[in-house]
C-alpha cells in the first residue's frame, strides 16, 4: 500500500538519487522540508543552478563572466598554476591560505571504467595554455588514487616536453591521524617520502 | 574572495540548511546536480511538494484524499490503533508486515524546549475519535527518549479514563547489537523487561 502521497515520494526518490544519500536520509530531508523547509527558496535555487553558468575562458573554472574572479584578479600570481580535478578542490585549497597561483579545472579524471578519456577533460585548453603562457611551476594536485595517478601520469607525459617544472601534493600521513590507523599503502609512501629533521 | 558564481553558492546555503547535510556535502550534492542531476525533475519535486497534501480526516497523517488509504482500507483492522509521533514512523511501522491496525499521528511530541506542547499536537482529534469509536487498544509507538516517554505519559493519563486497552513498543536490545556496546539505559530496560524462556 502507497503510504504516502506521490508528492511526497517524488521528492523522497529525487532525494535518493543523490549521492550519499540513502532511502532513510531521502525520507527525512523531504519531511524536514514538508515541516520546516522554505520550499520556494530551495526549489528556486536548484531550478537557477545552471543559470548564466559558463567555463572560465581561462581556468575553466565555473562563473558567470568571461574570466572568472581567481583568473581575474591581479593580486594572483601566474608563476604557478595547480591542476584540480574539480571546481570543490579550488575552495578546498584556497582554504589553506597557502596558495596564490591561478587554477585548471580538469572536470573530471581519467577514468577508462566511467569511459571518460582525454578527450572528455579539459586537457585541449591547459595544453593551449601552457604553450601560449607558460607558468613556471605546473602542480598537480589530483586525488592520491588510482584515476588521479594515471591523469598525472598522463599530464606528465604531455607536459614534460614544455620544459615547464612539474611538482605533485606530497602524499604523507593525515595531519592528527593516527600512525597505527594509517593504511599500508599512505604509510609505505609516508616512508619512501620521509624527511630530514 | 568567492570563488564560486552566486547560483552555486546558493544552493550549496540551501543544502546546509537541511538536517544533517554539512558544509561539505551541501557542496558535493550541489556540484553533483550540476554535473549530473536532473534539475527541471528536482527543482519541480520540490515546488510541488506542498500541492494537495492535507491531512486524513481520521488518522492526520499527510494524504491527497479526504480519507488516507490506510484508513479508507477494508483490510485494515480498526480494533488496534498505535499512536506515532510523526508519518515516517507509519512506513517504518508497516515495514515490518506485522501490523494491520490503524494509526494517529501527532505530528510531533510534547517537548517544552521547542515549544511543543499538547496543544501544537494532534491529540484533540484523538481524543475526539477515540470517544466516538474506540478501539480494542491502543498502542503508543513513541520513540524511546525523553520527549516520547513524556508524551506517552501524557497522552495515558488522558485514555486511561476510556478504558481502552493500552500498551507501548517493547524496550530491550536491539536485534543484531552488542550488549557490550548497549547504553547502560537500554540493557537497564533490557533487564528489568526480561522474559521467560
Amino acid at each position: 500500500m502507497d503510504v504516502l502521497p506521490p508528492n511526497i515520494t517524488r521528492l523522497i526518490d529525487e532525494f535518493s538519487k543523490l549521492p550519499s544519500i540513502g532511502p532513510k536520509s531521502a525520507e527525512r530531508l523531504t519531511f524536514f522540508l514538508l515541516k520546516h523547509g522554505d520550499i520556494q527558496a530551495f526549489s528556486e535555487a536548484v531550478a537557477h543552478l545552471k543559470d548564466n553558468i559558463r567555463r572560465c575562458d581561462q581556468c575553466r573554472n565555473f562563473t558567470v563572466n568571461q574570466t572568472c574572479p581567481i583568473c581575474s584578479s591581479s593580486n594572483r600570481t601566474t608563476d604557478q598554476l595547480a591542476i584540480v580535478s574539480q571546481p570543490l578542490d579550488i575552495i578546498a585549497i584556497e582554504k589553506t591560505g597557502q596558495y596564490n597561483g591561478i587554477y585548471h579545472v580538469l572536470h573530471g579524471v581519467i577514468s577508462p571504467v566511467d569511459g571518460m578519456g582525454p578527450e572528455n577533460l579539459e586537457v585541449e585548453s591547459l595544453m593551449l595554455r601552457l604553450g601560449k603562457k607558460p607558468p613556471r611551476e605546473v602542480i598537480l594536485a589530483l586525488n592520491p588514487n588510482i584515476e588521479g595517478e594515471t591523469t598525472a601520469l598522463y599530464l606528465a607525459k604531455k607536459i614534460t616536453p614544455l620544459g615547464i617544472r612539474m611538482t605533485r601534493l606530497a602524499h604523507g600521513l593525515p595531519m592528527g591521524g593516527d600512525l597505527e590507523y594509517a593504511d599500508q599503502l599512505t604509510l609505505t609512501r609516508a616512508l619512501s617520502n620521509r624527511q630530514e629533521v
